[in-house]
C-alpha cells in the first residue's frame, strides 16, 4: 500500500491554489495544513470548503507541526530561500516553485541546509514533466539521433504581464526564459559554459522603459558542445506557443503545439485549424503540473534523488544571470561556476 | 451547492469498473452499492478498496434500496432492457451501456417504462461527449458550413475481438456500426430512411464462417437528404482509428485521429510521427466516458430531457437492424417507423 | 537517340489544347497537324502561333497523313470509337480521353480494332500518374501493408458544371466517378464484381430535375475481396477534393490534398493554412496530364503494352454503368463480364 | 509580342548547366554563346547538343559579342566582379550568382560599373523566388500580421561538402548563411545593424580544424526592431532542411519543409509521411531558379530595377563579414556602413 505523504502548503494565491486543488485528488498526498500571510476569515472559510482542512497565516504552525512530512512552498520568490531553510531545519521535504531566489548566495545556502538535512527539495519546472516535451526527450535521450547539437526552445506568452509584474520580474531572461534554460540543460544533460542574450523591445515601448524586453533572445554553449537557441517573448497574439526541437548526428525531432481539438475547417477561404492552442500556462501545462507532483511524490516516498533537485534550481538561475549581463554588455558571458 | 446523485451500479465488469473510477472520482456522485452475479469473496476485497462501500450478487438489492437514486448498468447486453424496467419502476434514473437491446419490442418496453415511471434514461453513446467529435458537431450544427450533404465515420479497432465474442455479438452492424448510426443521426440532426450495408471477409476468414464481416460499410440516407457512409473494421494494426468528415453546402470539417503527443521525428529514412493514436477505446474516449457520466449528472440534478435518451437508443438499433438485413438482401433497405 | 513520334492532334478545344501545349514542349513528340471541325481563320493563326504547323478541319486529313506515326483524341466523346478505329485501320498508335465511349458495343469494336491492328491505345486516366497518387499506389504495391483490404476515394469538384453540361454527361457515374473506377481497380489490381450506388441531390435541385446527383456515392466489390467506396461530389466550395486511402491488413496509407504553398498563419482566430488546395483539375493533374503522355510516348517508342489500355478503359465504363443500374433499382449490381 | 533577350553565359560548371537548362526552355531568352575555360572537345560537343550553339575558352568573346544583350555569369566567385566590371563596360546587362565578392572594395567597384553604364544587375538569390518562402513573404508584407518582430530561419544542408570546399568557402557565414541574410533582408525590409554569431563544431571535427563551424548561429538586429535568428547546418540526414518563421504583433506565418508527395502511412510502429523532403538545393529550390529568370527576364525587358540588386548582394556581404567577425570575437559586431 501507498504511504501517504502530510503536506503544509505555504502560500495560497493562483499558484497555490492551483497546486491544492491537485493534491487534494491525489492519493499520494493529505493536505494537514495551509498557510497564507494574507489569510482572511472569508478566504478560510473556502479553503475549508475547498478541502484544506486548517489554515493559518502562520507559516511557523507549519514548520513545527509534528505531523507535516513534507511542504509545497508557493508563497512569493522573496520567501523561497527562507522557507526552504526553516523546512530543511524541521527535516520536512520540499517542494517549491522556481526560482529558488534570485540571489545566488541565498540559494546556495539553501541548498547546503537541504543537504544538511538530507531532505528531499524538487523546483518546481514543470515544462519536463509535459508529455509532448518528455516525449522528444525520451527519444533524444534514447540515443537514436545520436549526439544532440542543436536546440531551439521557442516560448511565448499571449499577452504581457502588467508593468507592476515587469518591473519587479527581474527581467525576461531570470522571470520567463528560466524555464528554458532548465530545459536546455536537461535536453542536452550538460551543463552551460556561456551566453549570448539580447532582446527586443517592438513589443510593448512601455517595457523598454523598465529596462526589459519583450522579446528575449539568447544562444547558449554547452559543455558538451551542443548549442541552445531560446526565445521567449511575451506577447503572441494566438496563444502560448510552446514549441522545441533538437538536431542530432542522426536527425531531427520536433514537438509542436497543443491544439483544443484535432477538427480543421475548409471553406472557401482556406483550412482552418479552428481549435486554438491553449490561452495561458496554466492550461497548456494542466497535466504537467499534476506529473510533476506525481515525482515529487514517488522521491520522497522512495527516498530517491529528486529529479529536479537544488543544483538544477541553481543552474538555472546562474545561466539567466549570464543572459542579462549579456545583454547588458553586448557580449558572450561566461556562466558562473560553482562548487558546492 | 451540488446535490450529490447516489448510485447503484449494475455490473462490475470490465466496463464497469471503468465507470466506478471515473464516478468514484466525481463529486456529483456518491456510489452506495455494486452488484455483480460473478461475485467472489476476494473481488468484493478488491471492489471495497477500490471504494465501493458495499457489494451484492442480488440486484434486487440495489432496485429496492431506499438511498439509491440512480443506477449505472453496465451488466451483459441481455439483462440491460429487464434492468432498465425494474430501475424505472422503482423511481430510479438510468444510465445504461449501449444497446438498450437487440430486440426493438424489448427496447420499446424499457422505453414505455421509463417514460411512466418519468425517470432519466441515458444510454451510454460516448462518442458523442468525446472533445474533438463534439468540436465538429459544433462546427456543423452552428450553420456556418451550410446545409449538412455527406457524413463519414470511419471506425477501427487494432485489432478483431475473440471469435466467441464474435459469435454472441449480433454482428459487427449491431456490435460495433451502432455508435456511428447514433454519430451520425447526431451530426445530421435527421433521422435514417434507408440503409444499403455489405461487408469484407478479408480481414479474417474465421469472422466470414460466423456470417460476420471484418471490414462492414454502410450508405445511410436521412430524411432531410443526407447521406452518410460508414465503416467499421475490425482490424487496423496501427491503433483505434476514429475519423469522422462532414461536408455541408458551404464547406467541409474534418476531425482527425488523436495522437499520444505531437512530436516528430526525421531521420534518414523519412518523418515519422513517432507517437501513436491510442489502441484500446477505452484510451480513446477515456475523457468522453467522464464527460458523459457529468452530462448524466446534469440532466439528474437538472430533472432535464438526457442528451442520449431512450428514442437514441432505439433508433440505433434500428438502423443496425436495417443494416444486417441490407447485408444479407443485397438491396437497400428502409429503417423501420416506429412511434412511441 | 530518342527517336521523334510525329503527331496529329483530333480535337482542339480546352483539353486538346492543354495536351497540345504539353506536347509541343516534349522531346518525344513532334506535333504535324492540327483537327477541328469548328476550325475558324482566326483560330488558325493562333494554332499555327502556338506551334502547331498545319490544321485541318477534316479528320482524314490526319489519318491519311503518311508522316503521321500516333494520334491524340481530344474531340468529343461520340466521336472517340470511330476515331480510335479508323486510327488504328491507319496503323497509328492512338492516345485517347476518357472515356472510348459510352456504349459498351461501340467500345468492343474499338478496342478489336486496335487489336487486329497491333497498335497501341492508352485511354486518359491522368489520375494514375498523379505523383502522390502514384506514391500510394506504390506503398501498396510493394506489399509492405499486406493486403489490400478497403480503398478510399473522395472526389470533389469545386463548382458544379453547366446544366447543359448535366444534361448530356451521362450522369455523375459515367462522367465524373469513372475515374475513380479505373483508380480502385489500378490500386485494388483487381476486377470489380458487383457495385451498389446511390446519390443526394442536396447540392443543387436542378441536377435532381435531371434525374442526375449531385453527390453520387458507391461501395465497389472487387473479386479478391477488396472493398471500394467512392464519392464524387459536383460542388465543394474550398476547392478539388482529390484524396485517397488504402487499408491493408498491415495498415494505412493515405494521400491528402496538395496545397498552393506550405505557410501556415496564426492570430487570434485560430491557425490558417492560407493557401489554398488547386480549384480545377487542370491545376492539380497539372503535372500528371504531362506524366501521362510520357508513359504513352515510352509505350510508343518500346512498343509495349500501354500502361491504360481499351481493356481498362472499358472497365471503367463498365463499372459505371452498374453503377447507374444500382442508383435506379436500389439493389447491389453485378458488373458486367465480357471476354474480348 | 515579347522581344528575346540574347545571352552569354559565362561558366558552365554544374550551376552554369543547370541555368542553361531553363534558360535553353524560356521563350524570353535566346543563348548565343557559352563560355568556360576548362573547356574540352569532348565537353563543346555535349554543350551543342544540348542546345548551346556555340562555346568558347575565352570570356572576352562574349563580351566583345555584338548580338548578346546580357550575360549570365555562373564562373568562380573571385572571377564575379571583373566580370560584372567588364560586361557592364560592354553594356550588357547582368546575371550573376552570388556572391558578387569576398571583398567589399571589389563589390563596390563591381557596383559603380553597373550604375554607371545604366545596365541591370541581379544577383542569385533564389530563395526569395521560391513559391513557399514567397508566399509568407506576402502575408508579412501585406501587414496582416502587424509590424514583424522576429524573423527566424533554418537552413540545413543533408551533408557536409568536402574539406577542399571548405577551405575556400570563405565560412560558414559568407557562404551558406548569406542566403538567409539577404532573406531577413528581403523579409523585415530593413537594414541590419549588428549581428552576434557563434557556431558548433560537433558535426564534424575536420571542419573545426578548419577554423570554420558545422552549425552557425546568429542573432542580427535590424533598423527597425526587429531580431532575425538564423541557422545553417552542414548536415541534416534527413535532407535540406528550410524553413522559416516570421512572429508581428498580430500573429505568426510559418514556412515548413517542402515533401515529395502528400502520402502518410500508418503500420503497427507509427505514423510516416513516407516521402522524404528534398536532398539538394537544386531540388528544392528547382522552381525558384528559374523564377527568379523570369524576374530579370522582366527587369531586362521592361528596363526595371532589379528585384536583387547590387545594393542586395552588398549589404548579405556586410552582414556575412560581421557575424564572421563576432564568430571571431565573441561580441556583438556593428554591420559596416556604407553609402554609394
Amino acid at each position: 500500500m501507498k504511504k501517504t505523504i502530510r503536506l503544509g502548503i505555504l502560500g495560497l494565491g493562483r499558484i497555490g491554489i492551483m497546486h491544492a486543488q491537485n493534491i487534494l485528488a491525489m492519493p499520494e498526498f493529505e493536505v494537514v495544513m495551509g498557510a497564507d500571510p494574507f489569510l482572511t476569515e472569508e478566504r478560510e472559510k473556502e479553503l475549508l470548503a475547498m478541502g484544506i482542512p486548517a489554515c493559518t497565516r502562520d507559516p511557523e504552525d507549519i514548520f513545527s507541526h509534528p505531523d507535516i512530512d513534507a511542504v509545497v512552498i508557493c508563497s512569493t520568490t522573496d520567501t523561497h530561500s527562507e522557507f526552504i531553510i526553516r523546512a530543511a531545519r524541521a527535516g520536512k521535504d520540499i517542494f517549491c516553485e522556481k526560482p529558488i531566489d534570485h540571489d545566488v548566495g541565498r540559494i546556495l545556502e539553501a541548498i547546503r541546509a537541504v543537504n544538511e538535512a538530507k531532505v528531499i527539495l524538487q523546483v518546481g519546472f514543470m515544462h519536463r514533466f509535459d508529455r509532448h516535451h518528455g516525449a522528444l526527450a525520451e527519444v533524444l535521450h534514447s540515443g537514436q539521433l545520436g549526439a544532440v547539437e542543436v536546440v531551439k526552445i521557442t516560448s511565448r506568452d499571449p499577452a504581457p504581464p502588467s508593468m507592476e509584474y515587469i518591473r519587479t520580474s527581474g527581467g525576461i531572461f531570470v522571470d520567463f526564459m528560466i524555464h528554458d534554460f532548465d530545459m536546455a540543460r536537461f535536453l542536452t544533460q550538460s551543463e552551460a559554459v556561456g551566453v549570448f542574450a539580447t532582446g527586443t523591445t517592438v513589443c510593448d515601448p512601455e517595457i523598454a522603459e523598465q529596462g526589459d524586453f519583450g522579446s528575449g533572445h539568447a544562444i547558449v554553449k554547452f559543455a558538451n558542445g551542443t548549442i541552445a537557441v531560446l526565445e521567449s517573448t511575451r506577447r503572441a497574439t494566438f496563444g502560448h506557443d510552446q514549441r522545441i526541437e533538437a538536431l542530432g548526428s542522426k536527425g531531427l525531432v520536433t514537438d509542436d503545439n497543443v491544439y483544443d481539438s484535432n477538427i480543421h475547417v475548409y471553406n472557401d477561404e482556406c483550412c482552418y485549424h479552428t481549435a486554438r492552442i491553449p490561452w495561458h500556462f496554466q492550461g497548456r501545462y494542466k497535466e504537467a503540473y499534476l506529473v510533476e507532483l506525481q515525482a515529487f511524490a514517488k522521491a520522497v516516498l522512495e527516498r530517491a534523488e529528486s529529479p529536479v533537485n537544488g543544483w538544477d534550481g541553481l543552474q538555472a538561475v546562474l545561466i539567466a544571470e549570464a543572459a542579462a549581463r549579456s545583454a547588458k554588455s553586448g557580449k558572450y558571458e561566461l556562466v558562473e561556476t560553482i562548487e558546492i
